[in-house]
């Protein structure tokens, strides 16, 4: 059994923490929190230890890895330290919202060849995966154009907004990962920004809605579509354009069901609202896929370098918003 | 040009005025209807003449063929009349509600090897048409079962269910050809009836819910459900299961137009509300085979002999509610 | 915690065993099956004790609960002994096979007023209860038509149709609860079989296609198609027909990604092959509900009488088969 | 009748011969077009009368109404002199390439008010004329997001290509007039092109695959995706999302038949093919539009005005594509 610590109990270290108790190959052994009252609750739940130190479990030679889900600033912290007390590691996105940081990270830790992963949960989900793997195999030919749409039910609090590095670092840098995993090398960004749903969040000089176009080093466009709301629920489309054909994967419903009436026909529920209803299946085999890393100490995918590639075109969509241009990125 | 005869200025006949009129190779010549001022103003509206006197029109040696649009019970005599004059006939279903009367015109007519088309619509449907090619093309293996949903959005007025025939002769004559067309040779029939939709129509001694099934000579299965009234229009599926493979034609909508609100997804309008949406297609097809079978002296389909299967398998079905054993049909 | 025991280890025994070990408040506490590797491979798979003597695991105080889901004609002894030794029993379907062994079972028990759940797992299926729930809330008004189309992908080996009690009491089975689920009593059933799949089973005498037709108590109509192969995969639709909509659940795929080329468009993943993919999740909410129920110690529904009511339908319905007449079920 | 005058016999132009063929209210009066061979072919076939002279045909009074469907570099020169000669005019699009040639047209015409309409027939389209109605009316709130996808099955000559202004004044005209139909004024455009499909396109200097991000007056963001490519055929999608819900077209298909095998479900046959198809529906649509204008005199829609907003927006894109910039239009 893997041994697993948990460093942060907030939701995304909830999701985390019910991923390893129901994994037959890990076992959650600690749960770091500073709030103690967290850490207990969440390792209490699951026959774990509950720490406010996080020394303490790094010297626990029976830890084997551990998942880095506390808040964004603490992230580079936290993993260099797990590197360094010979820790596999998963981070979750993003790796900090600065790139100075996290090449000075990679500066201290990459020497060690360490085995860190990164938390993009979205190329776990089975369909886009499915896509992913027909791309690879050629089903649709040549790969010449993509397009993501991506939209949460609701705007978070305007104070999380605040720290969340702005829209592109904290929510587009998923679809920046999913444009990267079906692209390839990306080559330029260009950005536009819009103000409609919260008013909170144009004060704390954010965006709450963009549209974002990026080429890859081989020629391909893609397109991204953000907003914070969407009235439907979690909104999650992908759809992959080739030379010989297209592959689309559409918003999930919670089931088969259809109404007919007088109103209306083929009438489904609502899609399924957030990220825990529509990724709980791509935690999972996220998770999966982190264990086996470990247990056969082979490179996981995606790792830091994938991190760090997302921060780019994240900081270069901010960069366009500010200057209306194209922005070239990469060597 | 044929020069087409019009019998019968009701609804149905309107809709084939309409068909002729648009056909590139065929003209409305003569209207008849015993009202003269129906048949003057569909005459008039698309540069026919009008006729209160069959006989008179039949006369007109410049007529090529008739549509026997008029009420049912004047079918086998109109028909009867046209084939000695030597038309060409396109006959609305059904040829009669007495399988006696129908043998007997056919005793009158068949030495003469009249050219005598069925108005079976449904056969020309786009997509009931494309099951039907490629089922006898074998791309779903050997046909085993076939399902038919029919339901009409409303209920006709009782006075018309009076002198219907039933609904086994009056709309479910339309599933059984449906199910002949893609089974061949039919020897059994069952049915079961319900009285859930109008008190009148239970007054007047017919049911106003059926369910059917047949097996065909060759072994395969077919099961039919009819109802007077859909609240959510005109319901029209087909669905055809073979060894290798299934083929379904679904309801089809107004435009291509989805909804998603906090309440719903993927909702659609309502389906097509009757046969003049839903089968407007199909009647210029069917017109268009018949002026090419006309023009050909080709023996169009579905023909008389189809038109007398269909009543079997109504008369079986009849015969099967009031007894509750299933029927052998068929020799 | 709930301890339960587990009686049988073929292929559903270790579908009920994984449900318990998955279930926040039961735990496996015992394995029992006759052939002791077994019992031994799954009772060591969930940490439970494994034995070859029923009476022994009867016999524990601590068990709360049995799973019976060893081979049918053991059904009624076991479930018999488990009710003495006062457990609660959740019982695989069929009870039996003979309507008059269920009915002596009853009167063996039933005094005790005994906490017996059935085993009809698709009553949980999420799409198929969100019918149910819906059609009693009446979202479609009076319900007047219910179409169940169930198609297994390959049939069973002969020798195990040779005993099965027939495509009725084996197959249909749960297509008759699912019926009762929604209609309430059944007064007419009305069966024809078919012989296309597998010489095998007619060699046994046995029928591998049938459409069953069913008449409520309220008037409504059922039909049931069957078929003993689907070349798709596991054909599991389920329509009801109201007087003001209409409610559809449609199969089911891996994932929700569509395919466009030159020779088809909007083309998915073949639908869910068998039952293990398909009804997963309904396996554990059957056993949600059967573990909340003792408990509670509410009465679980569907519950031995409902067992009952759907081996009556197939009695029926192997009755009709020879006859070719409508039966009348019920009192 | 109105008496119409057909100005150029290619492609488009025989799709306009025939709606006005096709219309009630509306006779083919006069077929112009500098090769003979050409104006006699359509005229013989509508009974319309050849010519070609333009003059001639404009210096018949009883001539009401002009279409111009001739070559583009001749759309200005036809369009005046139907205007001075007092005709009301349907004029394809574009106006002209050259958006000074556009506006000395209205100099030299705008002061007769004349009754101009232009030909951006997917206005028309039920599917997209349904969602800007239901945008319209405020069922999905305040629109703020639109996508647009519109690719062509197969490249143009190379030769077309080379005169024909480029993608974006080409092909994307028409999404740019869609665009500014559901979102009003446009401010700021931004293009990135690719070569991706044609050799002999890149060659001649155009791209033949665009991703543009429009902003409106109201701050709304809308994206286009063009190729010149699509192997599943015309794919023409229009999603509108909103503050309270969503709107979106998918394509159309021939039929509503779906297939299931082993390898695949829920198949369906490949997407209508191209504009003749698709747009046939909305060909006649937007002639009885303009007939409908023209007997009532009132203002059609599109009109001259719309016919320039769309060339603004092409030229806009042209720049950006040169410098990488986000060009901003409008006062």
């Amino acid at each position: 059994m893997l041994r697993v610590a948990l460093f942060g109990c907030g939701r995304i270290g909830r999701v985390h923490a019910e991923a390893v108790a129901g994994h037959p190959r890990a076992e959650l052994a600690w749960v770091f929190d500073p709030v103690e009252t967290a850490a207990k609750e969440v390792a209490s739940q699951y026959g774990a230890a509950a720490s406010t130190d996080a020394d303490a479990v790094l010297a626990d030679g029976s830890v084997d890895a551990v998942i880095v889900a506390s808040p964004t600033p603490t992230h580079v912290d936290l993993l260099t330290r797990a590197v360094h007390a010979g820790k596999a590691v998963l981070c979750e996105k993003p790796i900090d919202l600065d790139i100075a940081r996290v090449d000075a990270c990679w500066a201290e830790i990459g020497a060690a060849d360490p085995l860190v992963m990164l938390g993009f949960n979205r190329r776990f989900d089975p369909s886009f995966r499915e896509i992913r793997d027909r791309v690879t195999a050629g089903e649709i030919g040549r790969l010449e154009q993509v397009v993501i749409i991506s939209r949460d039910p609701a705007p978070p609090p305007a104070g999380y907004v605040a720290t969340s590095g702005g829209l592109f670092r904290d929510m587009t840098i998923h679809d920046f990962d999913m444009a990267l995993f079906l692209l390839g090398d990306v080559v330029e960004v260009h950005a536009m920004g819009s103000n409609l749903v919260s008013p909170e969040i144009e004060e704390v000089g954010d965006i709450d809605g963009a549209v974002v176009t990026l080429r890859s080093a081989d020629g391909a466009l893609a397109q991204i579509t953000n907003s914070r709301r969407c009235a439907y629920g979690y909104d999650q489309r992908l759809e992959a354009f080739g030379s010989t054909g297209m592959l689309i994967a559409q918003n999930q419903l919670p089931t088969s069901v259809r109404y007919a009436g007088a109103e209306r026909s083929e009438s489904a529920a609502p899609v399924l609202n957030f990220f825990l209803q529509r990724y709980g299946p791509a935690y999972r085999a996220e998770l999966d896929h982190f264990v086996s890393a470990v247990e056969k100490g082979a490179r996981p995918s995606p790792d830091f370098a994938d991190g760090r590639a997302a921060l780019v075109l994240a900081d270069a969509a901010a960069e366009s918003l500010r200057t209306g241009r194209t922005v070239r990125v990469g060597g």
